[in-house]
């Protein structure tokens, strides 16, 4: 087990597949390191305190790039560790007040961007060569004709005159976005932006080089508006200028991020030329003022699930003048170009081998198939994983119990920063149900069973758990924290009509599942790997997971946690174009499966409402 | 001869090959009469007053059409009209006082127009059809992918579901500008305008129909920052906001023409699709606010000469919202979009035998060729012909000397409006100095003889004529009206000095035109026709123009006035989106010779100083 933390927020997990501790943290954990030289060894950004645990010997390149009394304090460098066993590390504080990410690496990413800059040596006019700015540029390069964007036509005259007719084209496909003065091909610089309806984060990456440099995150702006996608829309159909309002309100908290990735790493905003929208379609829709009304309502139909190329300048933002905004393609409604990213991220769209595809969120949202087919399909599952509707659910704040275990005969938990236990968040109650279940205290149906039930069982509960067994509001309830270690001055506890809301909340995610499996006609076994993407999921324990039913137990081998893939993905369009166009055949080849309507589904709800045995 | 006149403003003209009057007015003279019925006798809208000459019989139409009253007055429809000899008619005040310019017929004109609507009636949304509103259109449409620009997409739920799902496309090429409500087949306008540095005229027209429906024209308003191009590029260069200043004044004088076009034909303006750009490359520059300040010094290097389809809400227009600004494009920095536009109405690039197109202002701009080949250039022919740097000179305006004609022994003229006269204007400038050539009174050099020299001529003028050779400022001059008949209070006369201004003039654009003969390597008689266009050009008299040797005598009996060919050029790309397509065509073949590096200019400018014998 790797614990990570940084200003008192613990992260903790297992290393897996990971090449090395830095990868693991960039992306498994929520945090990120900045890693400029792709984790080599040579800049000695990826700083980390190993506090405890078994780390490889100090390396030659630590040695050179560590001081002496960074060394003594157990400064290393995460690209150099690979953990032998646990590990706990410590990163230093963030510098900035931002927020933090996954920082990803972009260093296996395929680098065949769309974007590309090259220079010319324009012959100078004369007399007996009059050809206009602009047609002097195209006869260089050899086309035909090309549209320049009016901004880049405005300051055209003094580009191709400030060194001497040097000029470096920026150009995305056939379109040129930028003329500028002199060799600036070395300034070639892409924003991703994933929209997600609670956090934002905005990703910079150098396109020349392939390589991502730095993120920055922070919770949506619109959060003000409703917490979730519903109550965002629901303010824009009962405020006569909501729409334009949330709409105006993301653009700007985009732009203010560019202009601080650009600030921060020391980057002219006129050189970055395109930004990747992804999120999900009602946040895309917000962003780009569209009405996202008949989302909300049956048929829930979107404006569009297409994909759009808008002049950044039509959006306010402050990149390059004729630099553009690619947003990327929906499914559904329900199923966004966040999840379209994180099928691209996952090549679960190129794999011959089945996979699956679950972000867990207030609506779920699953993806299975491979090159052949793809199916997909959002289950309703309501808030109980992000600790809405639970009695003592709380979202991953500092104090929230966010992992619970049993040793013995005793049981454990951890908070979240290590702070005093002030609720449970979605994994803790995961983690809590699951054991539950294990120890017969809840039994398949459900039913919580009161502490003289729970006594006759066989093989009975150790009296330490049987202890914890309370009445609370005329029900049975499990008392994790007594009131008086509670820092909130009430008992932290799960009730059986918690049991009954995580019950309903992890049935739909199985029946989803389920539903998509017959759909496609395959079996459960059949899938190869199951990716686990978005914020839950990162956190979320496998074993728990299963344990409750909410993840089938056939693929407890196969789980991959993918953190945030719609950032990752958004990122890979960047850098190929071949990437970006996959999103396009990725939405045309999904199939959406609307579950309100679904038979197979209401069955497989019924069905999946009992808890594993 | 034909008289038109106007508000006290006359035209005077001939015939020559038009159908009827009403065609002969709306193409040869400045003015414009209604035409909804397309010049069939059906409307009764063509309202013109006989006043004099040899008018065919009142016909049956008129009878039914114009009242009894009417026609004691002698009003007339103009295209029941064949004029049998000479005629004189008068106009019906304009309603409006936005101005007047030639209003074209477009019944001849091909209608294949790129801009064109349809119906779809789409299948509802429903669980089992989930496809986003623009999914749905576009797999109505059979497209694959195909954009809507944002504000489209903005109004886009609200448009299909305003009728049941019955919408109409406005389409232009493969690009979707307006997805509408039910059924406006029937309304689809195009705005074409043509911004001459002087005057800027916008024809609106039913692109449905393919008919011409109005047009406004008014004085550049930027005239107050120069009358000419380089004192507008100067205002440019010598006021910091000075482009944006120029740009912002013509546009917002484009957008009031748009709705007055379209307030007083009751259209909505957003069913006014596209505006068609044209103009000399300076104004083109101006609209769009590129820095055109490289026109203004050699080597003369425009930003673009490119054609440009820009969104109609980037330059602040008040069409549809979806709706596109086409730009024309230009040859040159001094061969403009205004003469690719008259090149095609001429339909010289389609034509076999060879024509020549002669467009005078302060710089005349002249095409040679056909089909084959076609060459351009633009000699400075300075404002002598627009009545600048002329003693008596004044523009055409009322009380102007506009033709002066010899009878006998005596000489007389007219003034525009037939008000007292105050000056003389470019053709009657034109018309005294053919007459003095012809007389023997201004020599082949350009020199006027003294009274007493013109008295020794052989067949020498007339006394009436020779008391008009006086001495003013210590150099021969030749008074055409004494101090005492002069409105202004000074006497109205042509100096020396004057000759020499015009004999310079004439001097440029005659040894344009040798040049460009000279380079493709033809001779004079071998040009079929000489179209003449612009402003000027439907005011001179050939036979002067041939007299003072502006033109080729060669081609007298093959002068065609084609009046506002610009603007007739731009309405036939608003109409057929193969003749949108021939104008790119126009400016790739089109070779642009530059004057000032031409040694056969130079040589032909001096030839051509001499007055022909």
């Amino acid at each position: 087990m790797i614990h990570v933390s940084r200003n008192g927020h613990t992260h903790f997990g297992e290393f897996g597949e990971c090449r090395n501790l830095l990868e693991y943290i960039n992306t498994v954990t929520p945090f990120n390191l900045p890693a400029p030289c792709g984790g080599k060894g040579r800049c000695g950004k990826c700083r980390v305190i190993v506090t405890d645990g078994d780390a490889p010997p100090v390396s030659g390149e630590e040695r050179r790039l560590l001081s002496a009394k960074d060394l003594d304090r157990g400064v290393r460098l995460a690209c150099m560790i690979l953990p032998r066993g646990d590990l706990t590390v410590v990163l230093e504080e963030e510098k900035t007040g931002v927020g933090n990410k996954s920082f990803l690496i972009t260093d296996a990413m395929e680098h065949q961007p769309s974007l590309r800059k090259e220079t010319l040596i324009l012959p100078e006019p004369h007399l007996h060569d009059q050809a206009s700015d602009h047609s002097r540029i195209l006869r260089e390069i050899g086309l035909d004709s090309s549209a320049l964007p009016l901004p880049v036509l405005r300051e055209l005259a003094e580009a191709v005159r400030g060194n001497g007719f040097l000029v470096t084209l920026c150009r995305s496909g056939g379109e040129i976005l930028a003329v500028e003065t002199g060799d600036t091909r070395d300034k070639l610089y892409g924003i991703a932006v994933d929209i997600g309806t609670t956090t934002v984060a905005a990703y910079l990456t150098d396109i020349a080089s392939g390589k991502n440099i730095d993120v920055v995150s922070g919770l949506n702006a619109q959060e003000a508006f409703g917490a979730d996608v519903i109550s965002r829309i629901n303010y824009t159909m009962t405020h006569p200028s909501g729409l334009r309002l949330l709409s105006e309100r993301i653009l700007d908290q985009i732009d203010m991020m560019i202009l601080t990735l650009a600030t921060r790493n020391e980057i002219e905003p006129s050189h970055i030329y395109t930004v990747v929208l992804t999120g999900n379609t009602t946040m895309l829709h917000l962003a780009l003022g569209l009405p996202p009304e008949n989302i909300a309502s049956s048929p829930f139909i979107s404006v569009t699930t297409e994909s759009h190329t808008i002049p950044a300048r039509e959006l306010g933002l402050s990149i390059a003048p004729g630099g553009q905004v690619n947003v990327l393609p929906s499914i559904s409604g329900y199923v966004g170009a966040d999840i379209v990213a994180a099928v691209l991220a996952g090549g679960i769209a190129e794999s011959d081998p089945l996979c699956l595809l679950i972000d867990i969120g207030t609506n779920g949202e699953i993806v299975l198939g491979n090159r052949e087919r793809l199916i997909a399909c959002s289950p309703a599952a309501g808030p109980a994983f992000e600790g809405a509707h639970v009695k003592s659910g709380v979202g991953g704040i500092a104090g929230a119990v966010n992992m619970v275990t049993e040793s013995g005969n005793s049981l454990s938990f951890t908070t979240i920063a290590e702070a005093p236990p002030l609720g449970i968040c979605g994994s803790g109650i995961v983690d809590l149900l699951a054991l539950l279940l294990r120890s017969g205290i809840v039994d398949e149906t459900g039913r919580m069973l009161s502490r003289d039930e729970a006594a006759r069982l066989p093989g009975p509960p150790s009296a330490g758990i049987l202890d914890r067994l309370i009445e609370s509001d005329g029900e049975p309830a499990f008392l994790l924290v007594p009131e008086a270690e509670s820092s909130v001055g009430s008992p932290i506890m799960l009730s059986q009509k918690d049991v009954r809301e995580i019950q309903l909340a992890k049935a739909a995610i199985a029946a989803g599942i389920d539903t998509l499996v017959l759909r496609l006609g395959v079996r459960m076994e059949d899938i190869t790997t199951l990716y686990l993407a978005g914020g839950f999921g990162s956190y979320i324990h496998k074993a728990s997971a299963v344990g409750i039913g909410l993840l089938p137990g056939e693929l407890h081998d196969r789980i991959r946690v993918i953190g945030n893939a719609a950032g990752k993905g958004a990122l890979m369009t960047l850098l190929s174009h071949r990437r970006q166009g996959q999103c396009e055949s990725i939405r045309r080849m999904t199939e959406y499966i609307e579950l309100s309507s679904s038979p197979e589904f209401q069955e497989a709800y019924i069905d999946r409402m009992m808890f594993p045995q």
